[in-house]
């Protein structure tokens, strides 16, 4: 039974229009936070986005917050937001299960660099969403709350369905290959991937390829949630990290854009094809030029440098984990599960010189990047391929669904470019979210706001049936 | 009462040259590990370098080291070497506990990459040795073997003591501003502090300046144990890694060599001043042009540009511990010591700002260090600034001592730079050891190490009484 979506009249939940109204004490965070949970009541027994709920941890955190606004005192403009953290980051006040069992009751009592921001700005840490299991393929409960026959996306699957479900404003999620831009697509959020490095990752660094972001209902909630946590956390240890403007950027109009048609393309289904045709002819309406790799050199060598950006992204990574890994299924050898024991094994086949050359082909494709900034202001494609499928589970005696939270392969090229990346709603297709996707250079994650403002304010959603 | 230390004569334990005998069974892993466990009965009550020790499972994995060698089969050159493992970094079987009270029986079950990769090569994880609080300033019980009242150097006292004393032919230390090389300068060892991110670090990712590196009692020892760390777990999160030959790269006499002259190069006493003298003197005697920032704009650019460095390094590293350190005295709020706290107030002090214009710094000193390939192969200085202090511990109601370990001036530019170096046991003042640090550029690790081991063979000590 499916809710059809259509983006042209979604209303989804915002926060950063309800402020004024905490500033005159007309209403309240404590019942905002209310409002919130009476959604939660209703829709997570089948939307199934947490992990852990700290009710009243989170009617405290709101009531304090209520004081400060009605003092006129708020800590930052996001003071009195509930946000939903993913079960991967730590928090001193809730378990970090991270979807698996070997860590099953985990509790280190201790708040991600992130979780500390947000609560130095006075956010409302509500709850741990649900991951797909270490932030990989195997999948948690979440459903989509468009469909709940069809997943989510992941991993930040909890994140992209609270938000999507409008049981919170906005959550944080974090991406490896694809999993903040995947989910938020397929459940019709705003969402940034950070550059890399933008927003500190606290105890989470084990990797050189994984980025912390938020999922939101609208732009301006959306970058408010990343630029609170960066003006107080800064970046990872040796990044600049993200730097803009208290308040959204305002829209930009690109001039130039250049569709990218990556690994996955001929994958997409022919309505969303068609949908993202729509988009582009109304683009080009608008007198923007749009290229691609045809008749381009640089966008050809940039596309041929990705396009085995799965590959590459996925062995990076499984090798980054495995020290990691290794000692979790040491402890536990029955706590994870077959899809993270098989990407474990594909790394003890791995050798540094292996290593090596996934890193040389990454700095490549960052170098072929780089060569774009003189042909376009930014890149758009899909940010998912097509609506979220189907998932039925895992059947006991058949081999495993290698994407049983939807395929990342349009989310891989800006993971390996280190790139800052926004999805946006601008698609429904059979009456539900795709994603429109937009990429610019690394750090100019206000720039790609800006210019991803602008299409979703100027342009009409493509709608395919 | 001191043990007069003279390079020309002193024998340090080595390993790599009694595996001829494993193979003819002459001699065996276990008979080697027992020499080690008769020294350090006799010295640990004064050296006090271990914090942990565990001979039940040395014995264990020497007993099964000596079996491969019997069958031909060692795993690798150093199977069934004894390394001392410097407290931080996390071992399965032994508790893992920082030198800080707040982690008193801390003991997550994991093996630290290089952990790992040493036991795969066969090496016997004989113990985990006394680091001062968290790899700070606040010291251990570690004294010098070569003059109890006086200490071995920090962070990593107890792997340079190990080392000096005999008991262990080699030891893993870290360093973030100069936790290898200061107390292997102290205590007369040879040890590399690799490129940045030239040995993996495990779980410990946290800082943007800080690497993983033996001590040993010899070139080819302290090699060995860095590249079967490296062959096995390549180099951090996106770095190529430590990259060289099986066995200690062969001597390379230098062409030209440069001099600096950093920040602490005047508070250094005047009996290691002459002892370096006579190095310089001896360099040039054998062709080697050596030139100074007097004369040499590039020279005299790099020295401006870290004249700074310990203040750069302390407050860039005290920022990236800032997460850390908050959840951890937020959870043991008397569990860390008063010279942390305040370093962790420092910090506090601090904006994403102020630490985007320390990386600056650290990226223009990076740049011109670059500047000096063309001008000299390698760079050399003091690794400390004279021999180990006297250290009687603190004194209740009297300031803190800032430097309980000594000063690690010398140190600190080579941990901004991200450059290799290695110190190497070349001069002795006052009967107590002060080492030559070489330099080079990143990723020329065998290189420096190639040059230092020239230097080694070719030239004699200074010895200043």
């Amino acid at each position: 039974m499916s809710d059809m979506y259509d983006p042209r009249t979604f209303q989804a939940r915002t926060f950063h229009d309800a402020t004024e109204a905490f500033a005159e004490n007309s209403d309240t965070p404590r019942a905002y936070l209310e409002r919130c949970l009476e959604v939660i009541a209703q829709k997570e027994p089948t939307v199934q986005a947490f992990a852990t709920f700290n009710e009243e941890s989170a009617r405290a955190a709101a009531d304090a917050s209520g004081k400060r606004w009605k003092a006129g005192s708020p800590l930052s403009p996001i003071d009195g937001m509930p946000v939903g953290v993913k079960d991967l980051l730590e928090t001193k006040d809730m378990p970090t299960q991270m979807g698996c069992e070997a860590y099953t009751g985990n509790f280190p009592k201790n708040d991600n660099a992130a979780v500390w921001a947000l609560r130095e700005a006075g956010a409302v840490i509500a709850g741990k969403t649900v991951t797909a299991e270490l932030g990989g393929n195997h999948p948690g409960p979440t459903t989509n709350p468009f469909d709940p026959t069809r997943t989510a996306g992941g991993s930040s699957s909890g994140s992209a369905a609270a938000v999507a479900a409008g049981m919170l404003p906005a959550a944080i999620g974090t991406q490896v290959g694809g999993s903040i831009i995947r989910p938020a697509a397929f459940c019709g959020n705003f969402a940034l991937k950070p550059s890399q490095g933008g927003l500190h990752r606290g105890e989470r660094q084990a990797t050189s390829m994984s980025t912390h972001g938020p999922h939101a209902g609208c732009f301006e909630d959306m970058w408010r949630v990343a630029i609170e946590i960066a003006k107080r956390t800064g970046g990872d240890p040796g990044r600049a990290g993200l730097i803009g403007p208290d308040n959204a950027p305002a829209p930009v109009k690109p001039e130039r854009l250049i569709v990218l048609e990556t690994e996955g393309w001929d994958r997409v289904d022919a309505a969303s094809h068609e949908a993202f045709a729509q988009l582009r002819t109304r683009l080009e309406a608008e007198g923007i030029s749009i290229s691609g790799r045809y008749g381009n050199t640089a966008v050809d060598a940039l596309e041929t440098s990705i396009a085995n950006a799965t590959h590459v992204c996925g062995m990076i990574t499984a090798w980054e984990n495995r020290w990691a890994l290794r000692n979790l299924i040491n402890r536990h050898p029955d706590g994870v599960s077959q899809r993270t024991q098989d990407t474990v094994a594909k790394a003890g086949a791995m050798t540094p010189d292996d290593y090596r050359g996934l890193l040389r082909d990454r700095e490549h494709a960052r170098l072929c990047h780089a060569d774009l900034r003189s042909h376009a202001d930014a890149v758009v494609t899909f940010a998912c391929p097509g609506p979220a499928p189907l998932w039925p589970g895992d059947r006991q005696g058949e081999p495993l669904n290698p994407r049983p939270t939807g395929d990342a392969v349009f989310n891989y090229p800006s993971s390996m470019l280190g790139a800052p990346v926004v999805t946006i709603p601008m698609m429904a297709v059979s009456g539900l979210p795709v994603g429109l996707q937009i990429m610019g250079q690394p750090n100019e994650d206000a720039r790609v706001t800006a210019i991803a403002q602008w299409i979703h304010e100027s342009l009409s959603p493509a709608v395919v049936t």
